[in-house]
C-alpha cells in the first residue's frame, strides 16, 4: 500500500489525478497540499514543506501543479526520502528534470516523469507494429481552438508558457515512443502574436533515421480539432488520431480504445515503486526546447481571449 | 597509439587542434576529412564516409566542423566503431548530443564532449576551493566585441546560431562544473537585432540551491572585453577572468596560468578511450535551450558587421 500525498488540486488533479487514485487499490490518499483547496476527510496544508512534516506517514507525492516551481517541490519531496511522480511537462525546463532525475538516483527513490499521451489507447500498439517497419515519413498534426482547452489561460503565451507547444509536447510524447530510432530536429518555425513571448502556431522539421518527420501545430483551430499522427511504413500508413486513443492500421478499421491513461500512469508508478525504478524520458521536452533554440520566428497578429 | 582522423580543418582546427595533436605522443594524425582543405602529406577526404572506407585503420575521429551536422558525421563515425571527440557545443540541439550518447553507449565506443573552457588554467582549481564553501551568489560577466571576433560570421546571428551564447556557453560551461549544486534557470531576456534570429545580448536569471547567479551576455562590447567570473562565498569572493585563466582567491594576488586547454582535452580523451568511457555533460547546452525556451525577447537596433 502506498501512503500518498498529492500536491496542486487545480482541474487535472480533479478530473484526472483523483478518479485514478481511487480506483487504484494500491494507494491510499493520505495528505494534500495546495494552496487553494482542500479535500473533505483529509489532511490539507498549504505548502508541501508542511505536509512533510506532518504526521502523515507517506511513501511517495504525485505532483499536479504547474511546472513553474514544481522543480522544487519535487526536491523536497526527494530530500524527505518519497518517491515523486510528476504531471507532464516534468519541470518548467529541461535542465531542473535532469537535476532532479540525478537527485532521485542519487537519495534512491522513484521518479516518474509521467506522458499521459503515451498511455493513449493506440500508443503501444502503434509501437509494436512500426518496431519491425522501415519508416518512410511522419506527420504530427495537432490543431486545436487555444479559446475552447484554454479559455483565459493568459500564462500560456508569456514567457515560459510553451504556447501551442503546451498541447503539442503531448504530440512529441507519444511520436518518440513510437518511432523505432531517435526523432531529432532540423528547423521550425514559430508565429508569436504581436506584444507576447510564445508562439500561437508552429511547424517542425525533424527526422528519425531517413525518415522526415513534420509537425504543424496550431493554437487556432476552429471547427474540427486535429490530434492526428501519421506514419509512412514499408507496409503502409499507420494513423493515429484524438490524441492518440484511435489506431488504424492499413487495410484495417480505426480501432478505438477505451480511456484509461491516468490509470495506467498510476500501474505504472506503483510498478516502479514496487521495483526500486525510474522512468524520466526528457526526450519530448527536449524537443520543445530544441525548437525554441532553433526557431524562425514570425510575427502574427494580435491575440485577445 | 590512437590512429585518428580529424574531421572539419577550420580556424579551430589549425590554431588549437593540429599542434595540440602534435604535442601528443599518444596520437598519430592519420587522415582528414574536410570539403575546403587537405594537409600535405595525410589522406584527405572531402567526406567522412570516404576517410572511414579508405585504408586508414583509424580507431578514434576529432569533429570540428560547425554543430549543425556534426551529428550525422558522428554517427557515421560511432557506427564505423570509432571512439568520437567533439569540438564544442557537441551538437546542434540538445536531442542531437542525448541521441549520440545514447549511440556510443549502445555501441561501446567513447564519445567525448569537449568545453575548452573548462580546461583553462583556473577552474580546476576554482572547483576544489569551492567544493567546501557555502555559495551565497554569483556572476556571469561575458562581454566581447562580435565585429572583432567573429567578423562576417553572419549565421552567429541566424536561426540556430546561438547569437551571444556561441561565446556565452563557454562561461556556462565553466559555472555548471565549478559549483557544487545544479545551475538551474528561471528567466532571460534576450535582446535580438531586426530581422535577426538569435540574440546580440542576453541576461540569465539563474539559481544554484539557494544562491542567485546572474549571467551578462554582451555581444557588443567595445574597448575592454570582459570574460568573468565572480562567486561570493561565506569565506569571501572568488573571481575567474579572462575566460577562466586567471584566478583570483580572496585576499590573494590573481594567478595566470599557462594556456593548454586543448593539450589537456586530448590527453582526457586518449586517458577515456584507454578506460573504455564516455564523457557526455550536455547541461551547458541545456541552459542555452532553456533560456531560449523562457526568454521574453526584445527588439534591438539593427545590426550589420
Amino acid at each position: 500500500m502506498i501512503r500518498l500525498g498529492l500536491v496542486g488540486i487545480g482541474k487535472i488533479a480533479r478530473d484526472q489525478h483523483l478518479p485514478a487514485i481511487a480506483a487504484d487499490k494500491r494507494y491510499t490518499l493520505a495528505a494534500t497540499a495546495s494552496r487553494h483547496a482542500q479535500l473533505d476527510g483529509l489532511p490539507g496544508y498549504a505548502e508541501i514543506g508542511a505536509m512533510i512534516a506532518g504526521d502523515n506517514d507517506l511513501d511517495a507525492v504525485s505532483i499536479c501543479t504547474p511546472p513553474v516551481g514544481r522543480q522544487v517541490i519535487a526536491m523536497a519531496a526527494i530530500d524527505a526520502g518519497l518517491h515523486v511522480m510528476l504531471e507532464k511537462p516534468p519541470a518548467a525546463t529541461t535542465s531542473e528534470i535532469t537535476a532532479l532525475a540525478e537527485h532521485a538516483r542519487t537519495r534512491g527513490v522513484t521518479l516518474f516523469a509521467t506522458w499521459h499521451s503515451r498511455e493513449a489507447a493506440g500508443v503501444a500498439a502503434a509501437r509494436d507494429w512500426l518496431c519491425d517497419k522501415e519508416i518512410r515519413a511522419a506527420r504530427i498534426r495537432w490543431k486545436e481552438d487555444i479559446r475552447r482547452w484554454h479559455p483565459g489561460q493568459e500564462w500560456i503565451l508569456e514567457a515560459g508558457g510553451f504556447g501551442v507547444f503546451d498541447p503539442g509536447i503531448n504530440a512529441l510524447s507519444i511520436m518518440t515512443a513510437i518511432l523505432p530510432t531517435p526523432l531529432l530536429l532540423d528547423s521550425a518555425t514559430m508565429d508569436v502574436p504581436e506584444g507576447r513571448s510564445s508562439p500561437i502556431a508552429a511547424t517542425m522539421a525533424m527526422r528519425s533515421g531517413e525518415a522526415a518527420v513534420d509537425a504543424d501545430l496550431d493554437f487556432l483551430q476552429t471547427g474540427p480539432q486535429s490530434w492526428d499522427i501519421e506514419v509512412d511504413t514499408d507496409a503502409g500508413t499507420l494513423r493515429l488520431s484524438m490524441g492518440g486513443s484511435v489506431l488504424q492500421l492499413p487495410g484495417a478499421d480505426p480501432v478505438t480504445g477505451e480511456d484509461s491513461e491516468y490509470p495506467h500512469l498510476y500501474a505504472r508508478f506503483a510498478e516502479l515503486v514496487a521495483t526500486g525504478q525510474s522512468d524520466v524520458d526528457i526526450r519530448p521536452l527536449q524537443l520543445v526546447a530544441d525548437a525554441f533554440l532553433v526557431a524562425e520566428r514570425r510575427v502574427a497578429a494580435p491575440f485577445q481571449f
